[in-house]
Parts: C-alpha cells; sequence; structure tokens
C-alpha cells in the first residue's frame, strides 16, 4: 500500500495542510512513526509528541494543526479518521477465493458468489452462505445455518445448527456460537438436560472477539442486534438479548435471558446476572457484578479498589464486622443525643 | 415430531384435563405459545399468563389446572416434566453413523457400534470408543483415551491423552480435557515445567460447556464425578475433584488439588483458591471468591453490591480507612464508657 | 521408563542414601507411592506422611533425609529435583516425524528438519516453522507466521498472520494468538473498526495454557518475553507487554497496552486495567482489580472476604452508607473534642 497525502486526504475527506505529492506507507504511533508512516493525535494526553514525531503527516483536530511538524490532516474527529486509514492500509492477508479441496460442503448447501472456504472446514446440510464471504480454515458450521454477505469467519470456529448471521459479520477464532444454554431440571440428585430448542440471531456488523461462547435459546432465540461488539472470552448464555451498539469487554458473562439495552457498555470482567432488565445507555465497570434490573441510564460499579496486601487484609477484617460497627456507631450517637 | 396430546400425557406420565386428541407440535413459553403449542409453568412469578396463553396445552401442578385457558397436563413437578418434554421435542439434527472419509481413525483405536465420526475428526492410537457415540468435525482426540456409550462430542473438541469418560457425556465444542496443568519450579527467574503426569477422570451424564477447560493432574487424576454439569468458559485445573452432582456456572474457576462435595452450586464467575476442601451442599454465590476451606453446607459469598458509579468511588474510598475508622469507634466507645 | 536409583541420582546430579541398584518406574504422591515409586518432599506440611510413604525414594531436603522409610535423594532444592524427574518420566506420547497427508502446508513455507505435521493442520504461506517442533491435528498457522524451533503446537490452536513465537514455547490447545484487538471509533451510534495492523512477539520457553487468548497490537506488537507461563482461559489485550518471567494464573485478563514487568505473579481471576505501568516483581492476588499503575514491589489486592451469604449481606447493605458513617463519626470526633 502506498498512496500520496493528496489521495489521502480525498479518500477520507480531511483537509490536507503540507506536501500532497508526499507519498506513505503505514501508519504508526507519534512516538514510533518514521517517515513515510501517517500518525494521529486523538488521546490529548499524547499532545507532546506533536513537536518530535517523525510522521510524514498526522491527523489531528484543526486547533493542533499548526503544532505538527510534518503535513497536517485536518479531521473532525482525528480517531474516527485514524480507524478508516487503518481500513486503508490493512494488510491482513486475502482469502483465496473458492472451496479449497480439503473443505467439506454439503450438497444442499447454497454458496454465494465470490466466497472462500479454506481447508478443513465443514459447512453443514442447507446452509446458506453469503456472497463475498470468508470461511476461515476448520471452521464447522452446523446444518441450517444462515451466514449474510461479507462475513469473516476465522479458523476454528464453531456454529451448532440454526444459528442466523446478518452482514459484515466478523466471528474470531475459538468463538461457539450455539452451544447448549445450561438448562436443568433437578430430579433427585441427577439433572435432567432441558434440550435448547431456540437458536441464535446475530445482526448486521457485529464482531465477536476470540473463544468467546453465545448459547442458543431453550425455547426463542439468543439475540445480539446490530453494531453489538464483543471482546474475547465472553460468556452470553441462552436467551440473552444485547441491544443496539452495545459494547462488551474481554472476559464479561451475562446470564441467562437478560436483556441489555442499546448503546450500553460492559467492562472487562464484568458479569450480570439472570433474568435482568438493563435499559439503555448503562455502563457497567471492570469485574463488577450486576444483580438487579438498571432502569436509569448511567454508570455502575462493585468491588473495592486496589490496596497494598498487608492494609488490605485489615479493611477485609473490619468488613466483616460493618454491621456491628453501624451499630455500635448508632448506639453512640442515641447516647450522645440523650436518647439512651 | 407430531403427538397427541394423549399420547404425551402417556409418554411423560402426566394426567390430562382435556382434549386427548389434539395435536401439538412443539414447546414454547406462555406468552409466546401458539396454537399446536405446549407451555408449562414452573416459576410462580408468570402465573398471571395462564389465562391468556394461546398454548394447546399446559404442564402445570394440579392447584393452578384449574387457571389454564387449554388443556392441562398436571405434573408433579412441572419443571422436570417439561425437561423431559423438551427432550422429546428436541430437533438436533441426528448425526450420520458412519466413519466420514475425511476423518483420520487410527487403526489401533476400537470403534464401537452405531457410532458416527464426522469429517476432519481426529482419534489417536489405542482409543476406545464407545457405542453410539457422536464424534463432531474436527474433533480431535489424543492416544489411549475411553469414551464411554452414548457420548456427544461436540464439533472442535480436544482431548489430550489418557481422557477417560463415562457413559452420556456431553462436551460442547472449544472444550480442551487433558492440557498440562499449570505446575512449574522456579529455578533463577526461569520457570522448569513439571510434567504433568496423571489424566482426567469424568463420569457418567457429566455435560461440560463450550471452551471450558479441564487440566490433567500432576501425578494422579482430576475427577469429575458422575452428574456433574460446567456450563461455558469454566477453569478446572489440575487433581481438582468434584463431587457428584455438583454444578458449576459460567467463567467459575477452580485452582489446583481442591475438592468440591456432592450437590454443591458454584455460580457464575466464583473462584476457588487452590487445595482448599469445600463439603457436600455448598453453594458459592457469583463473582465471590473462596479462599478458605468450607467445612458447613450453606450459602457463601464475598464482594459488593451493585452502584452508581459515583456513591460506589466514595464507598471504595472508605474501604481503605475501615480499620482507622474501627479504631476510632472503639476510642469513642471508650470515652463514653470513661475507659480513657 | 525404567532407571536405577544410581542412575536416577547421578542424571539429576542428586545425593543417594540408599540402594543404587533399586529399579524405578515412575513418580507419585508420598501417600500413594507404591515400591518402585518415586515420590518427593517439597511442602513442609506433608512432612508426617515421610515415615510411612511407600515410595522406594523419596527426593528430601538434607535436614529430612533421616527420616525417609527408603532411600533418599538428597536435593539442595527437592521442588525443582521433583520438577526435573517429571521431565525423566514423561509419558506424553511422542509425535510421528513427518507431515501427514492430511496436512496441507503451503508451498512457501519453510518447514524445518524432525517436524512433525499432525493430521488437518493448515500451515499459511511464507510460514517458518522450526526444526524438531511438533504441530498438532487441527492446528490452523496464518501467513507470515515464525515459530521456532522446538516448539510445541497442541491440537486446534490458532495463529493469525505475523506471529511469531520463540523457541521451546509451549502452546496448549484451543489457544488463539494474533485475534483483532478490540478498537473501535464511535461514530453515530455505531462502531468504526479500527484494522490490528500489529503482530504478537513471543520469547523463548513460554507455555500458554488451553483456550487462553492474545489479541495482535493495533500499530506494534503485542509483546510476551522469555520465559512467561500463561494459564487457561487467560485474555491478554492489544499491545500488552509481559516482562520476563512473569506468571498468569487462569482466568486472570490484561486489558489493552497495560505493561507488566519482569517476575510479576498475577493470580487466578485478576484483572489489570488498560495502559497502565506495572513493575518488576508485582504480585497481583486472586480476582483483584488493578485500576492504577504500579511502582512499588510488593503484594496488592482487592475485593472483600468470604462469608455466610446472611452475614455477607448485612455487610453489602452496609458497605453503601460507609460514607455516611465515616461523617458521623467524625461529627462525634468534633462533638467529642468540643469542636462542634
Amino acid at each position: 500500500m502506498q498512496i500520496t497525502l493528496g489521495e489521502l486526504a480525498k479518500t477520507l475527506e480531511l483537509t490536507l495542510i503540507g506536501d500532497a505529492d508526499a507519498l506513505v506507507t503505514g501508519l504508526n504511533t507519534l512516538k514510533d512513526a518514521q517517515s513515510g508512516e501517517v500518525s494521529f493525535l486523538a488521546n490529548p494526553s499524547y499532545q507532546s509528541q506533536l513537536a518530535d514525531s517523525q510522521a510524514t503527516a498526522v491527523i489531528v483536530a484543526q486547533d493542533l494543526a499548526e503544532q505538527v511538524a510534518g503535513s497536517a490532516l485536518v479531521a473532525a474527529n482525528p480517531y474516527l479518521s485514524f480507524a478508516q486509514a487503518s481500513q486503508l492500509f490493512n494488510d491482513r492477508p486475502a482469502a483465496k477465493t473458492g472451496i479449497h479441496p480439503a473443505a467439506v460442503v454439503a450438497h444442499s448447501a447454497e454458496i454465494g458468489a465470490d466466497v472462500s472456504i479454506a481447508a478443513g472446514a465443514v459447512i453443514g446440510e442447507h446452509c446458506q452462505i453469503g456472497s463475498g464471504c470468508e470461511i476461515g480454515a476448520n471452521v464447522v458450521i452446523g446444518d441450517h445455518c444462515i451466514v449474510g454477505d461479507r462475513c469473516q469467519i476465522n479458523p476454528n470456529v464453531t456454529f451448532y445448527h440454526n444459528v442466523v448471521l446478518g452482514e459484515q459479520v466478523i466471528v474470531h477464532s475459538g468463538v461457539v456460537i450455539g452451544g447448549d444454554g445450561f438448562g436443568f431440571a433437578p430430579d433427585q440428585g441427577r439433572w435432567q438436560k432441558i434440550c435448547q430448542l431456540g437458536g441464535v440471531r446475530i445482526g448486521n456488523r457485529v464482531e465477536i472477539g476470540a473463544n468467546t461462547t453465545i448459547d442458543r435459546g431453550a425455547l426463542d432465540d439468543t439475540v445480539i442486534e446490530d453494531d453489538v461488539i464483543i471482546d474475547n472470552l465472553v460468556q452470553i448464555a441462552h436467551n440473552v438479548h444485547l441491544g443496539q451498539g452495545t459494547a462488551m469487554a474481554g472476559c464479561a458473562g451475562i446470564a441467562g435471558s437478560t436483556r441489555v439495552g442499546k448503546h450500553c457498555t460492559i467492562a472487562g470482567g464484568a458479569g450480570l446476572a439472570g433474568h435482568l432488565d438493563i435499559g439503555d445507555g448503562v455502563h457497567v465497570g471492570p469485574m463488577t457484578l450486576i444483580s438487579k434490573s438498571i432502569r436509569e441510564k448511567g454508570a455502575y460499579a462493585s468491588g473495592t479498589a486496589q490496596m497494598p496486601m498487608n492494609e488490605w487484609r485489615r479493611s477485609a477484617t473490619r468488613f466483616r464486622q460493618l454491621d456491628s460497627m453501624a451499630k455500635r456507631l448508632q448506639q453512640l450517637e442515641k447516647i450522645q443525643k440523650g436518647e439512651v
């Protein structure tokens, strides 16, 4: 990839202040960029690096354009323009169109145009794979799945049967979609399995991180709406419903039948109990446990903050005594007020 | 699947109040069920939906049978009967019996009757696969493994060598059983690996959720007893021993050599430290850390409850001061009592 | 494996007190060892088992050698000698050298001497696989990866493109290395993907546990230095840097761009926020959240300790009132001092 700053500015719809004929070949951080590379400034804490950056051009907001040592690519939203530039300079190896001879595709499957199916992939009966899809090596897709156009299913992904994806969905390696939800009825010391008869429906432009698991529904479907982004090692239980544009960071988990609204963020390691209703625009802090429904927008947290281990032990010991402390405090207040 | 209510009542051993000839074809929730579907009421909070449900029949307790709009299937334990009905209506695609030509099975492996081995599966030397087993696509089974009758091993599962499963075990996709336990001896800033010489033994009717990991033992085996159920993304370290009928929810983890008794429940995201002894009938709350052995039955928890972020910050700040607060409270009490 | 105590002592450089001609065939715990087996004592709490152990020989410190019932193998560091013995008695089935006919290796890939590539493995364009490597069944290695000599890549592992491993790295099943980091720019309710242009660099003698995920860098690489050990189900986000000899236990996670120093230990379930700087020799407790950088060596923790559920509920309720309690305590102190 090699492009002049002039073409780059035109493609990204930015205003160039500098040399339109300069060639650039990649992206880098302000600190590490060399001549021939483009950088960006989105986080004000890196502003001091502007003057010394060796970048040929920097994507920057209007008010900082003068501080750029090289050329400036002036953006209304530098971070968004950087994201667009990253797509331009993406060097991900292209998949070869066609079905590899070592793939196994059921005769009843319908495969769209310009699809790539890599070695070892196994596609089940009656599947529909949309045009422009990439199906990575050793991916397994169960029967009756529908994958929309231009999806990227990375190697070693598993879909059980009746999984439906919209368009432009990216599924990273090791993801399992449509495994059985965790449903059992206790029966004299054993567990009677509740067969999971629902499926999984995933919208458009969803991205799902490596080794994440999304279970199929018990009776109706587990649903992930459009524009949801999910990081690695996330657990989404049966009949969860994630609203449009919601983001879940790594190692988070949601128990069965919980509904999360639109444009929520769930931070890393957070856990949501089952059967909750979380409204739109709710932000859950890292490693926070949510065990009650939330109707009001805003940020929520649980847990305690880091301490040196010895000090923490003392606080943790006192935490066990908190109820007694509270009562003794009340007693002193009553004495002080002459109530006892 | 199509069955009359009369046959359904007979199969599930329920008392039918209603039309024995009515045909039903599936299960659904009270709210979403249409004519031709069966529903159930197990959770009293849904009782108000009974009158308006379009279900042709509802599995229900004796005392609520009169409130059912359609036919009633009277059950001593409606949830258990619903579980049994779900097995009847299960629409999971049947695996094709036989060894797919794109599977690789060692000559020394013994394969039982009516086994299905899908494309891309690799079965190691001296394995024994019991009759009626399903081995999914791209499953890898190491040497010297024994899989009991009627097990379901879903796609992309990995067993290392010397893994032994009982009968009717269900292993979901992405599970890894028999990986090396995390054992190392420190050696001048490096780590000397302790080779993990034990295996893994898993009982009958165990179910293991997607992407869960169960490590092999260091010297003797890691053991999962009969009727244990394990959800997705659970970590079970070397030489853990899980007692009969115990359940572990998603994202929970158990460190090395910890023993958990029978009929325990470990909620989602909970963590058990290593070398503990947890008795029978212990229930561990969500995202709880257990760092000491538990002898008494009952429920245990740690952590704090959710709060709006701003209020949480104030509580978290005060948590650091708890020991000082406790001492100051004692001091005031002494003053009040005239001791100082 | 069968060896005399004399040879064993020589190989491990230990002093034998006992019968040099006795044959031993395996390792076991003090409690379970039978005649013909070697055991060890590293943890003083097992000292009482020394006298009754049936082990033919016990690896033990000098001062306890007299208490051994059978022969003693005297070691300066018994745990380290046990680790070395475990490598000697390792019974892991050897991989067959050569490329299995059901593997798919790109013509442009360079495969070293004595490499084993199992059935279903897929090796991408321009990869370099070092001599003595084992590539397990159904492993997928993307284009332009470099795997150093004598690495062990277990079944069903996935590497994306541009992943570089040093020598003697062990990667357990289900691991995903080089998946996209979780990088998105918000764009009017949608997320604009930031293509992840960096790679992953992993040093020598690193071990990575089952189903762990290590994301590729956004611009520069994610880096794991030499001698790092990582347990199962660990999440390592883009541009994380782990220093030499650091250990991470199961279910831990590190958010993007955080640097961890050398010889740190991160306990199970712990979480480190993004963009932090953690110095050398820092020890993070189990299920602890680290949200601020740590410059000082030492141990750190957060959270609270386990309690019976009913008592915990009371403490958790009071935790919400902590700020008010602190202020009321101050008020009483002021009154007591005559300040109000």
